[in-house]
């Protein structure tokens, strides 16, 4: 999706990108170049692999991955690269999510995976903790965020005229 | 623990022994050779994918993957060997397993993770389902089997002595 | 459904069916033959106890067993037969098969129940955990298994190109 | 415990006991004659059946059956005997009786069971049920079950006082 | 509904009918005479209070008592009565019924409710309990309970031609 | 909606209006002056505390806050104002508002949120809440409260003929 | 313990008071008068009545209600009388308060209780959240609760020196 | 703690410390300045404002705060700054923490928190992903990282030899 991408956005299967396609849009908005893939834990654990063992090199500055139930791809990236990892819990069919919660966010002492809400507005989250973590370095992404937070107040003030 | 093992009784941390040592008994109960080591798929992602890889090879018939909290090594043991993986939740300290039983149990399609319960109940029923899937080809094993199942009926009728 | 089966599929009502196609599918592919039939624990429980007194003697390698609720099914079915019963939590109507799962996998130490994910994945794992179990003595099964898993990576791989 | 009993107390496992003695000693308290026993769903089915079907023939007018986690001696015994089943959770060890809660009180539609609270105030309040169905039909009993309420309020009233 | 009722068939709203309309079902095809009201815990709580204290004198050997959210009512009858009430949890708009279960089967030792499952399948269940009941003194009642059962396990035996 | 309210009724979004709405209509029965507005505590955070640092001033009495998710409007408010305020958890997406009432209910000792029923009825019951807390010092409100209960118990009393 | 109590604090058991004394000491402390005692929902009704009844004629303006489990105590309060009741979930042996929570807060829609958090917390706000309601009508209550707010922000800011 | 801080460590209470010590020894060993002071969102509103308002002036490139049951300390420094926030839920006593964890990962979409497992696990987590997001742009900080993780494979490795 984008050149020399500073943000991976995964995700286990192509039906979380339902879900994880509110990170992309962020990214977009905010004009970091990112990629997109399916790169499913459990039916192509080398793949996974080799893209962790990549994102250094390749300049990631962070990951966001996607995924529900036994939800281990955020995890198991984590385990492999230093790059940071952002974990979006997908909902699942049955448990809506509070497995996929539990998968992501409980990692133990060692390698962390950064937890955000189950579904699309975590994912949306996600993306927009990456777009801080650039910001902390890159002045001009910074006053974005801001500019964005300040339409986001605004946008919020108006909605008591949508109350009848 | 054991020369030419059939089943592999793997864990994230040694702390985990104190569950799956009950896996371990009852394998050396029944005489089936098994092998115990720490595998943890977060700190040693690649010695966990070479223990899987390695697995038919080496000939086992099952490995026996205990983990607590965000617990991946079962899963991910699963994604890299066609050997069947039985997966133990270990209890974890804030929510008791909960959390190790949903990234054990729910799994998705097309990478099977067979689920016992939480803790060293869950443990020695691993083993002794392990017992059971080789004693489908071995009529020496399943009549140790159904010897262990009349003893443990047995003890269980002479409970009731024991009610005051 | 099938002359001298290997693997049983059987669960607690026809509606349970919807969710156990999916564990007869699988078997259907890999061309294991087995038999698919109603045995309510609670409804059935003589049939239950023959059908699993039986299980050894007709050659039964594995059970696959679904039901939902207090699901007693597996459980009882295990405590009267040596061969490895699989079992499959079903989605309950208001407790979403958390009541199943639970009813399922926290067997007691003694009388083992493997146990995979709740609803139709689940099903769908039971019958190739059957058929992993198999392949261990069976090496065209198993390079069946493997061939299953190359494309299931090739089609996970493929997943990429439906972002948008 | 007693000649020609009219309740059965049955558990799963001799350390049940201490839960179930709540019920045995309202019982006993109450003057109705029972008998308490271990009969294991799992490791003792086919006594389990031959219990549920005395039940009956022996003149019991309740069984009061307690278990812990996949807790299935009171659904598969009221799955064979009309004689009313009230079933009671134990407190399991690492879910706190979860799980033994939905393994006994969400059976499917046809089998009955009647459920308590979990732990020895759910065995007491089985026993206090059973009496309270027996006094339907015995005057005495009814009589003595009021009078019991009657000091158990005087009882609660009282204890004011000890609010320092 | 019914003359000189044996049984009360109460909720705590004409939106809980559609629960418990199950147990007055199996009420009538067993000829057990009953009656069915709202009775309202918090917004009819004297009327509440009324209907317990007249549940002895009317005859009444069991209530079933229906209740969603906060369920007080079961347990507040059982308060006033010793006539056996058998609650059943109605599935609550945002928590599914798990807080109606929790209100309904964790009362404290001295006043019991025997409980459900969640929703109709409880519903009629409870009205079956309370007809074995009854048929511990009514043999023709206890014939026809075991003909429902007969019944019932040829209808689960033939569901097997269901599965395509 | 009112010139000088005695309630504020406050939500984190337009879209909580649907569950807030229920409190409005009761506060609109009883004639008690409210307003309604957003105010998110994370959008708005600057607004939130100069409204709750306004709220003695202006003569509000109770503060009706409604969120969802990881609802901190109601705490934060309750930080920034000794005026009581009523918590109502909305319904969230994937976890039907259990993380609401969590958000809202768990305080801390020393700044109290008094919380009331997920959704609408819990808005409702805020409302009438705050009726009862003014009528405290209002006869007249008092009168019109209980006059609200006694048609409320007409209407349930009614509701028996709605059995079919 | 006072003569001319404003707020009752009652609760289903002695028990209970070990909770509920933390709502008696912030009562004292505010010099707010109140009365303790034991008033069972279901060991005592016909007397739990009778508070709600006298409760507007004897000059409560709030119900501190504590109880564990099926607690039925402050919405069965709250269905009686107008008094503002504030609900205190006692934490339950087995299911640590949570139980007790859901019988609390999730009253239908008509009869409120104010719910605080499961525990000693929890008492300590209910009476605070007395005090601030009554604050509403008397300055100097309102002054010594802000005093009390700006020592305990003191206290706060003070911690830091106790991180070593 | 340390002069020029680039990680700021809250937390609600004193008491927090015994978790949140664990992020402290992390930035210790790495050599991150840091500084660590109790800031309560609901008894220091204020001065959490303050804080947040000053992290970006004052250098700081990531905030760790923990917090347990209502936990809105995380969430309401995240609404006040774009330096991304880190949230630690700390296990509470009653809910172990799930209340926290609800509280602070489920924010909406707009305003993300990092979140991390409950209790100490979490917090040390959380320090090295703050370690990580440094060494994005400081290669000697990557390094030590991956030195870390180096060492901690090998003590896992070496944990084999713990297995009796």
């Amino acid at each position: 999706m984008s050149a020399s991408p500073l943000v991976g956005v995964v995700m286990g299967s192509s039906s979380d990108w339902e879900t994880l396609k509110a990170a992309a849009d962020i990214l977009t908005e905010f004009g970091v170049p990112f990629e997109a893939q399916v790169v499913s834990a459990h039916r192509m654990p080398d793949d996974m692999f080799r893209y962790a063992e990549g994102a250094v090199g390749r300049g990631l500055r962070a990951i966001i991955a996607g995924a529900g139930g036994a939800a281990h791809l955020p995890g198991m990236l984590a385990a492999k690269t230093p790059v940071p990892v952002l974990g979006v819990p997908v909902a699942s069919r049955h448990l809506q999510g509070v497995d996929s919660l539990h998968s992501i966010v409980q990692m133990p002492k060692g390698i962390p995976v950064a937890t955000f809400a189950i579904g699309s507005a975590g994912a949306a989250n996600a993306a927009l903790f990456a777009v801080a973590m650039l910001a902390g370095e890159n002045p001009a992404l910074l006053e974005k965020l801001q500019a964005y937070r300040v339409r986001q107040t605004e946008v919020a003030r108006a909605m008591t005229q949508d109350l009848k």
